[in-house]
């Protein structure tokens, strides 16, 4: 995160592909994203794009490539179990066009973890896109995987975060995007043209509007972005000012 | 869903465009995948790509095109509201080509429904991509939009929901998708083998296995699909054996 004077701060971003069946269903609800969004914000990183593919190699594989020419880095949860819908690595192996191998330290891992029951199905996790390292985790003896800026996370939520723990504070990032939100009972087209106007009038920032109906009283939060506390602070106090000139009263929070 | 004899059905495809910062950030958790998943199972749709993008126009215009051309139907969901960052209409205008109008029939809904309160910000939900018809709906005076393939839907879930309630029946689609869980608390490592048999030996059988780890005990759902019945109900048979051939308790149904 080191900016020449003068020079706008560079702007970290990643994807996530979220692969599985399941997910596409609809029978399983995604976890994931909001967590993955929310700790790549607190490294810097913009989580910018996210696409859901079947266990299909052909579809893993081409959403990962678009992915990781695209952005700094790029993560993928599911199929790195045992069994045969599990299909993650060798399709990121065919993405990269390397073959895969069994991870000497991984075989160690799980060999010390399963014992006499490190069956075939599970030596399966030991294996990896040729060229990769292990993202080690306190949860799991299988370990994540990292393959250039590619980061091969388990589905399991609680796994998962594992493995983003481990990864805490080691990927290069810019400045974290801060927010603030304020809120009104009115309607957001009475708001429309003044979100519209602090948002021109404040450079670097974002205004997001979100629409409610809560207890019978519609409504909306306004959510305020940027990576500048004090240009943030100056539009949220002028969105607060210009709800109270059109009669509202503002709220400095969250409805 | 006319399938001449001898033929494999055709299969029905859907795409997902969610569209929103508030996704990307983690601020918002999506709650319509899933239910639009369903939704189009039973019309004999799958729902096979997902993307996540935010509100900006050529991300937008990007996503759109690469599914509208490779899927049967795509849905659009968020951005149709009347603040600033509501880009949808225009982004997808922009895909195919052709400007922006006020729709007659959206805007006599619109002022049918706000009367003297049908402000400027209100009316740019009466927009649509030229050439576009209305999805008309119960819940909201602002209808969803239909151009081509693409079916530009509300974000907030309710107004979604009846969104695709005015859709039930209207789509052209093929066999929906079956299916059946059983389980076992039994490692996952020791039916990989079985599950990868069984998907073989049932032409049209899908099995998905999904571990988990409750009240102490590890054990596994496997999910099997097919749009057949009864080669569903031979495979989960299948497994129901194997699992009690393996010395655990299958279990006909989820764990």
């Amino acid at each position: 995160m080191n900016t020449p004077a003068g020079q706008p701060p560079r702007i970290y971003t990643a994807a996530l592909v979220i692969i599985g069946d399941e997910i596409l269903s609809g029978r399983t609800q995604d976890a994931n994203l909001a967590y993955l969004a929310k700790w790549l914000n607190v490294q810097g990183i913009r989580l910018r794009h996210v696409r859901v593919v079947p266990d299909v190699e052909a579809e893993i594989v081409s959403a990962v490539n678009a992915c990781r020419t695209a952005h700094d880095y790029v993560f993928t949860t599911g199929g790195i179990g045992p069994t045969h819908d599990d299909i993650t690595i060798d399709s990121i192996a065919a993405a990269f066009g390397v073959p895969v191998v069994v991870h000497p330290r991984a075989e160690a891992l799980l060999r010390a973890y399963y014992g006499d029951k490190l069956n075939e199905a599970r030596l399966r996790m030991a294996r990896v896109p040729d060229g990769a390292d292990l993202v080690e985790n306190e949860l799991s003896a299988a370990p994540g995987v990292r393959i250039g800026n590619v980061f091969i996370m388990a589905g399991i939520p609680s796994v998962m975060r594992a493995m983003l723990a481990a990864l805490d504070g080691k990927l290069e990032g810019g400045l974290p995007v801060l927010s603030r939100t304020v809120a009104a009972h009115i309607a957001e087209s009475r708001v429309a043209q003044l979100l519209e106007s602090v948002e021109k009038t404040h450079a670097g920032v974002q205004v997001g509007s979100y629409p409610f109906w809560k207890d019978g009283q519609t409504g909306a939060n306004f959510v305020i972005r940027s990576t500048d506390a004090h240009v943030m602070n100056a539009a949220a106090e002028a969105i607060l000012a210009g709800i109270a000139e059109l009669g509202a009263t503002p709220v400095d929070g969250e409805l």
